[in-house]
């Protein structure tokens, strides 16, 4: 199939929805962001690179750090990982406390705010310098060297991470957080401040349509029952609010994040990752929604 | 693939879970079903039916005809289905009126109660005659014509039916119903109350294997849009709140019913219907549950 | 004290907020009702009345009534009547099902919704004719042998109660309503249909402001603990989600209705009784509750 | 009338509801405890002290002291306090952070933890020392000078506090936190850890039954309008999700906290505290309510 063709007409077909979302505004390095960056990567097993746009350029990729660290502690952890964080949709938005508080302290799935606080923590525990696995990991995983966090994020988001600061003293009153909470938060703003460019990411998410094995470091990252796993995962939870809406359109198991990116994967074919900064009222890229279910349309590739 | 040896596989391993579950007790009609029972069919867009156990025999479908009468709302209504009913996970349990009444009577998706019965509703204002038109589809896709109503079933659910008669008078204050509430109420308790068996079933879900066409039917139910995005909602929101567990579990589409069965498919290549009446504490059958991760493994085959 | 005087006062102050609120209008005949219409009445143990403005007119006095049915069903099985009703306020607004389901069909509260339909039914459940029984009590307790159900009211709050049918078939599902649904539906829309004056209504609150007896029937309502716990009921539970604003402003126990009514009492001093129908957005009337206000801080009694 | 006697009798009847509660044990200094310490002292305006048992002795006035800062910030601000704090039932846990989340922010009444801690944040903002001008409140409100924090509580207070610190971070995500977390957090955990005994505290609130004038310190601390509009938020608000049962069975404005102690007042005629270690599954002591209740019963005193 001619991938490139493909991203050439949903650039077009896109073209309308610029304008009709609102980039993240709560920290000012992801406000000054220009609207109108777009990207797309999609990278295959066999080490093919197809890009369009903007889709070298690093931006922040926040939440969508979530599938990485998560992937390090179910990796090293396995079911027992369970126990700590649930794996079903929340329902709700990406923070919310009430579903915390309903469920005693354990959050509903890794990737709302509470879930991937818990899962900081275990790497936290696990490793011997946190921050530094993660950036290991991307680095060898996207085959960029140069993939690193940008400290102003990180130090923004730290200085608005009330809510945050809220949910992990909430977590440790449960006793589901096992480290200093100020080392938690900043691990955490760490990861969430990483800037990836589409492609470093398409790379990286390759293990997850390679059958959990990474074709750039050339290792096994996950089993192969592990890698479907946490793509199921990614289906049900990846979206915030919105998990029905992207899999009912898009059909791929992914994971969005306010910096305006989304990264996804068809198990076995390829990994695809968009970015476009404005979001809708759910925290979603608009046009990375409009970009991904473009692609399976015009290409009939989805897992249903 | 010899599906027939997977099956036997699959029947030695589930044995310990018999016993682990209990079978649902609130209509005596169902309380008084063969614990042991257990049947498992794969049918094929080709024609193949592999099955084992009591496979051939009928039980009650229960929440499983909402697939159904989803299928045909959709395939009349299209997108402006989704004005009156949600397409998200509801997170919570499956008649929970928490939800309705936060998200002003529109139901979080149209497998939770609340959906089904606005489903129910648009059921009837479409049809001349409700009751026959569910019994003609599934006849017709099943290839089955003997597949009816459990008047008996119907009736207990009716005297049991305080819940869903609660739900179905909130969604009408909320103008989400515009029929006549004992009549939504009846077509619903019927459609949820035919018996059909594995194979069956297995046979009626085939549409979804095949693009949306039914060979049993030799008809187009749903164009391959649809087919893949009810696909989706069946994976994000068919299994109340273990839709998470059951996407990573099994990782396929598929739709419970407290009488044991479990209807999935694997787009483009089969579908299979499970029956074992002995539920877990979610409402969902844990030997079906069971019987299905154990397939996927097996066989490799899953969405992911 | 010249109350004449203070009453006179108190119309003159009010005045400004006439045009404010809302009338109800979820029934013609609420809605036709004259917005302009203002009344107080007190009454006093030893048979003074003194009264202004349209006093003498009957309303409807919508939930008031529960505070007659509460005290018809108090009377006769005492304590053990909370076993089947909580009496903590509900913290939201009157007829929120939310609360219901994770109380597991326990309402909060006998004036939130679904506790006075407990309450009716336990009326059905004592009573021949439950109908004639609140009519006798409160013909008996205001002297007015006149005091009727208005028969369009409760038809038009029958055909519109969806949500009261919603709440009595959650809470039959919880075992909690023991007589026929329809039944009381009925008996609860008709004594919420009851008209009244505000001098009928300050007469028949008499017996809370005399240790239990009625002076106007010249009977024993409730014991004197009963009566001054029915108070504190009235205190804690009486304005829907603006008992705590109620008590804070006026700091009297009472209960209001949506046909702008609302009647108080001081323990020991007297009766008083307010209506006027523009409702403010918690569903209490908004000069009502300021000529309250005016009144206990112009005469300084208030039980604090 | 001879409250001595009262005193005894109650003390009598109380002796077989020792051992059926359970003394705080989040922290090891309340964990401690003679579980059957009991004291109980009554003050009235004109300077008359009656008590019994261990009436003398202080102990953690924990949430009652939410009563002080409470006074103090509205004596100050007056109505405006309310833009930031409701005053209404929560009809929830004292801690929850449901309600929260739903009122963006804005806590439901002064004495759930959230709107304490906005309380002390606005009391951190009005004083120079606000450690210290509690401190200077109590000791000239009781007349005694010797009343002072618990410097162990407080400090372990602070290391279990990451509930507390959850809602302060999320206040503060909403901007209604002022100061610095951690001085808010060190403030609050001071005044909570008071410690006062019962005749201390009878004292103290003498204010409430003197129409807002302190007979000890021999000035006015609220406007009479003022004293009788806390008298009602303590009524409605003061005893977690048990404030209707307490005015159901007491009919007393008070407030309790988890040291065992309740502290109320009969406006215009007497303040009166309880103490009692072992709590109920509300938090609230079981001997004190009972108590109280006895009290009110015995003498026949109460708001109704």
């Amino acid at each position: 199939m001619n991938y490139q063709a493909v991203l050439e007409e949903i650039q077009q077909e896109v073209q309308p929805l610029f304008g009709t979302g609102k980039v993240a505004n709560y920290i000012p390095a992801l406000q000054r962001v220009d609207p109108n960056k777009f990207g797309i990567a999609i990278a295959t097993p066999n080490g093919e690179i197809v890009s369009i746009g903007d889709a070298n350029e690093p931006f922040s990729i926040q939440s969508i750090s979530k599938v990485f660290t998560l992937t390090m502690v179910f990796a090293k952890h396995g079911e027992s990982l369970w126990k700590r964080v649930g794996k079903e949709p929340s329902g709700t938005a990406f923070n919310s406390l009430v579903q915390l508080e309903y469920e005693k302290g354990i959050p509903r799935n890794p990737f709302i705010n509470a879930g991937a606080l818990v899962i900081t923590d275990m790497l936290i525990s696990d490793q011997e310098c946190a921050y530094k696995s993660v950036l290991n990991f991307l680095r060898k995983t996207s085959g960029n060297a140069s993939v690193d966090y940008n400290a102003e994020v990180a130090q923004s988001e730290k200085e608005q991470g009330f809510r945050n600061a809220a949910l992990v003293n909430f977590l440790k009153s449960h006793n589901n957080i096992h480290n200093d909470i100020d080392n938690v938060l900043d691990v955490y703003f760490h990861h969430c401040a990483v800037s990836m460019s589409c492609i470093d990411l398409a790379r990286t998410m390759l293990y997850f349509s390679n059958h959990g094995e990474s074709p750039i470091a050339n290792e096994r990252i996950l089993t192969v029952s592990q890698s479907k796993r946490l793509s199921a995962v990614m289906m049900t939870c990846g979206f915030y609010d919105e998990a029905g809406e992207f899999a009912f359109r898009v059909g791929l198991p992914g994971k969005s994040g306010v910096g305006g990116g989304i990264a996804a994967v068809i198990p076995g074919k390829l990994a695809i990752a968009v970015w476009s900064p404005e979001l809708n009222d759910k925290g979603n890229s608009v046009v990375g929604m409009k970009a991904l279910e473009l692609f399976t349309t015009k290409t009939g590739i989805s897992v249903f």
